[in-house]
């Protein structure tokens, strides 16, 4: 039966596991993919174009944002970053289901900009438990911790306008729970009804 | 963490496999309770009182009734049966998940009167097979099933205005979806902000 494709927008504070848990998603969950961001950023060893980004020059992206070719878009440590707004109508009208993986910021602008996305929240368990995740993964030096223990404060108050909070405590839980999201957004009433009323009168 | 109790109001057209989901779903989901009714019918063997049903008098029934005390209300076949909104408002208080299995007048008489109830509509795969499996059912007399295919037809177009569609083709499917909806909804930010506004600053 044929249905519209739906939009997945993650946002967590670092170091609740958002990461982990939409790789693992993508790889269990059937027909979903990650959502190619364009950058300015130049591509890392391994990186593909298309696949990981579509790398772009600084003028390519300036005209794009100027023409709202973006859903969203923002600078991070001095590059941009930003989601093509055609892409998202594509794989929605494709059905093809999208996980995108933002910041606060960004899921706000594209709530603005693109209707029927399923805002998902991903949070630690609590403070301490996420300083314990940011100490043990010893890449970060402790000022850099400090920081996002503060930033984090502030994303969690962003928690209340997303659909859905998943508590990442277990992660094969908090696997769980996202899996039955999406499970869930395909059983709605409102995307399956154009897609029924071909086998009932409805 | 404390949360509200969501209640699941499950609606269907005779022979979808609606009760045999219900019974599934509440032996494996950890917590979920059958909401019990009221009703005017005579207990049959085996029927135990705030159990099966609460059996009560014709005249305490409209006592009730008069006194606004149901949620949703109906006669079928000549006995009353009847859903207490101060059992739903109890049960939302205590953290309670209620399933209530009920046709799509009281499903929606019900919507009128309590809030934040989830409602679920089973459909077959279609009416050819909604026929096969009253057919295979073998209780009913020709012209019974003729009866319920006519009205499946109307209960159908009611779907719309559920929440979710549960299409039950392969009945694990139907039951993992049915899951998936009910943890997603434990989910739901708008249920777990509270509880979670004790741990984070939100």
């Amino acid at each position: 039966m044929k249905r519209e494709g739906v939009l997945y927008v993650m946002s967590a504070p670092s170091g609740a596991g958002k990461t982990t848990l939409c790789k693992e998603i993508i790889d269990i969950f059937p027909g979903l993919r990650h959502s190619v961001s364009y950058t300015t950023r130049p591509p890392r060893v391994g990186e593909v174009h298309g696949r990981d980004y579509f790398f772009v020059e600084h003028a390519e992206f300036s005209r794009m944002a100027s023409a709202g070719e973006f859903a969203e878009w923002a600078e991070v440590h001095g590059n941009l970053y930003g989601t093509s707004l055609e892409t998202l109508k594509e794989s929605r009208a494709q059905g093809i289901d999208l996980i995108l993986d933002i910041d606060c910021q960004g899921a706000r602008q594209l709530k603005g900009r693109f209707e029927g996305g399923v805002y998902i929240f991903v949070l630690p368990p609590s403070i301490a438990e996420l300083r314990r995740r940011l100490d043990n993964r010893s890449s970060d030096a402790p000022e850099v911790i400090e920081r996002r223990i503060n930033n984090a404060a502030g994303e969690i108050k962003e928690a209340r306008w997303y659909d859905y909070i998943i508590v990442n405590d277990k992660f094969s839980e908090a696997v769980e729970q996202l899996k039955s999201v999406l499970i869930a957004e395909q059983c709605r009433a409102l995307r399956l009804i154009q897609g029924l009323s071909t086998i009932f009168d409805i």
